[in-house]
């Protein structure tokens, strides 16, 4: 989708206001003509049906975004499914509820014609390809991107297992008997055997030089999902203490035909087994509950309303949330870096806002651990704000000169090192203004007390990091 | 209860710590002995049952304290049931959560011998003798209290309506069309037409001169549920829609028996009637959610888990609640001064921290508001850790030297006047230190966003006291 937007010369589609009458409809932007077209018959279909119907009507030249039936239903758990490369609607914009969003102004999704002409003509310059080369060889040459590369993410999951980190049973243990099952190896090989469909290494959008993703296919060779990645395998695997990838993958399916995010969803699965409601490893019922959501039953509307709520509900003190956001797939005790970031992060409990694992640090040792995530937050933001990878930090965080030269060529700017630094700093800013406005305060970023109470096995692992030190980090933005 | 706990000298029962085993227990005090006896074969039995039971078994000479299901599942909507001077488990100490504090404690409850011989020698003195003499002049001289002693609470249906208060239909409207039926004077007039075990006047403890309580019999004069207060009619009766005062007391009824706050209870029915659960007034289908509540089906776990989860999990945002608890039976817009109440108590949504509205003020007009509020606050906090009661404020509260006269007389101290206002200043900043370890901050002294955008019929009245002069009232303190 975002490679459509960009041939079209678009930054941003904002939609304001709401459709008032009971109506549903499609935003459908060709280069000529931008216009809404009725939903109303793709009402109550999932992502995936959802799109093959407008493939069907349209034939392929749209990239999409839609909601599946959890963002109809405004459930706060819903995000948007974005086509791939290959039309699959499987790349989910997944937390934060922004299904919801589109859901409350009616709208099912929008079509983009993924054939616009625009162009940046400074991508013709002698400048641009000689920092291009540059910027690509130092990607190239990258070690942890060359894991990623072969193994996707799910390579993390043994790096999770090993520091004892791996959500297991609800957020109360960090190892997991059946990790190897699920680790990237596995997987890698899994792929590997049964062949057909299957894809070890995948690109998510054109000219990725990482392309981290797989396709996940069943022993016959069927595509289930695409991607797999670590946080379902450590959400909707480990922590719902289920050991088989392809039930993982299963319910990952699921997931994005529903339009609910993995991780949200293994949270709240993890609450209801700890209620009793279902048990751990029980992958059948698992899918049975799931199965409610579009039902609007009560189990489902758990899941549809997120970790956080269905502990509430459950009167579960284990919720492992900041925010109300469900933590992705580190459990904080032994990522203390990462936990700092969970509780720091103006968007809540999340890992993409400054993830600290592969720091070559002491991670269960608080020692410096809030300056580190602090460092990773900033620079997060500001590729984020870019649109940049996040997974290219690993080569190019050391090398801003670079990141810089390719936004001064690209655009005719004469930006210094220090703007990387900078505009991760202003985005914190910003977003910390919008929680202030919203009534959200340093009260909300904390680190659930169980967390301290608790020890975490193996390793004996408390939370021990105050919360003086906590609202310390930002104190200068 | 609070009587017998006088006759045995005692101040306070504190339960520390918790069983740990599968098992329940009374805690049982005579004045010769304390001991813990099994509840085991009382679990699973409402409040009304488990007194009955209890009376069988040791014949009516213990005041008790008792959970219902709710307590015993540990739902924040449950309350502690307390013996009246009749043996009714009809007192509720409803708000706050206490039954889940006694259930996860596994103590079904307390049983106090009636019979204690302690006695505070000096209310044999002259000195005491014409303080209480004094004192009772005041109070029966008061017109105020004249209302409560004839038509008890229920009188305040008509106040709000006028007022245009009266939460109906969640919260959507300050009048409601049934509001006679529902009245002080009807209710008056219902007992007494219906005699049997009706009455009109009825004292909750040993020795009150007000004896606001009423005994609510059915057409054949059999009691349906004693007492049936304001805020049950406002919450129960006009919130939901239901104009029949014989169904508002069969709800109480069971609120009561369950251990249910019928505030908490009517803020959440008529949240799940909102999102179309069930139909406003349609008394049968109410009754049959509450039903669940012992069966732990859904939707009696909303109604157990109170108005705020309720909305959440249900996505409702008109939910009218401050610090996670159901507003009483004041509107906001519409009596703002118990709007301050609600969003600046240490305790969260409710009237008994410093009700407004029988002030002389315009209740519509921001004007001094704050001030009237913290006025209320301040003696409301002073009323309720001398355990006087509320209601002697009419009549009292400018007589602080009487009142101190009494202490004096009592204990022998030697008391100024101030002191009242200074122990309520004392108990409300003590109250927000505990709320501030505990995370609660003024981002939570709030009244929720819809209270500000949508008017209030009929006198289109929104909330419109700035959050800056909210965060300003105890600042001092």
């Amino acid at each position: 989708f975002a490679d459509s937007m960009a041939k079209m010369g678009l930054r941003a589609i904002i939609l304001e206001g709401m459709v008032k009458e009971d109506k549903w409809y499609f935003l459908k932007i060709d280069e000529e003509k931008v216009e809404f077209i009725s939903a109303d018959d793709y009402i109550g279909l999932g992502n995936y049906a959802t799109a093959k119907k407008l493939f069907k009507r349209f034939g392929n030249k749209y990239s999409l975004i839609t909601i599946g039936q959890a963002g109809e239903q405004k459930l706060i758990n819903s995000g948007l499914a974005l086509t791939d490369l290959h039309n699959r609607s499987g790349r989910m914009a997944a937390r934060g509820g922004l299904g919801a969003v589109m859901g409350s102004k009616k709208i099912k999704g929008i079509l983009l014609n993924k054939k616009g002409t625009y162009k940046n003509h400074k991508t013709d310059s002698e400048k641009f390809e000689a920092v291009r080369k540059a910027y690509h060889k130092i990607i190239n040459e990258c070690e942890r991107i060359k894991v990623l590369a072969e193994y996707g993410t799910a390579s993390t999951v043994m790096d999770a297992q090993r520091v004892g980190a791996l959500p297991t049973f609800n957020f109360s243990r960090g190892q997991f008997d059946g990790a190897e099952n699920l680790s990237g190896e596995n997987i890698y090989n899994l792929i590997k055997e049964r062949g057909g469909e299957g894809e070890n290494t995948e690109a998510c959008m054109s000219g990725c030089l990482i392309r981290c993703s797989n396709v996940f296919p069943d022993k016959k060779g069927k595509e289930i999902v695409a991607p797999l990645e670590y946080e379902t395998l450590g959400l909707i695997g480990s922590n719902l203490g289920i050991s088989d990838p392809d039930e993982v993958a299963k319910i990952n399916y699921i997931c994005n035909d529903y339009g609910l995010d993995t991780i949200e969803t293994g949270g709240a699965l993890g609450v209801m087994a700890e209620a009793g409601l279902v048990k751990f490893g029980d992958a059948k019922e698992f899918i049975n509950i799931l199965r409610e959501v579009p039902k609007n039953k009560w189990r489902g509307r758990m899941v549809g309303m997120g970790t956080g709520i269905t502990a509430k509900f459950l009167n579960i003190r284990r919720s492992p949330v900041v925010k109300n956001q469900c933590m992705s797939a580190y459990d904080p005790r032994a990522v203390k870096g990462t936990g700092v970031t969970y509780a720091t992060s103006p968007m809540g409990a999340d890992h993409t806002a400054g993830l600290t694992i592969f720091m070559p640090i002491d991670h269960h040792n608080k020692k410096d651990q809030v300056k580190i995530s602090r460092l990773m937050q900033i620079s997060r933001a500001a590729y984020d704000s870019l649109g940049l990878c996040v997974f290219l930090m690993a080569a190019t965080a050391s090398h801003p000169d670079i990141v810089v030269a390719l936004l001064n060529s690209l655009y005719g700017l004469e930006l210094k090192p220090e703007y990387i630094n900078e505009l991760g700093k202003l985005t914190i800013s910003l977003e910390k203004k919008y929680n202030k406005d919203a009534g959200i305060g340093k009260n909300d970023d904390r680190i659930p007390e169980f967390f301290k109470e608790e020890t975490l096995p193996p390793f004996d692992l408390t939370w021990d990091i105050e919360d003086k030190e906590l609202d310390e980090i930002f104190l200068d933005l």
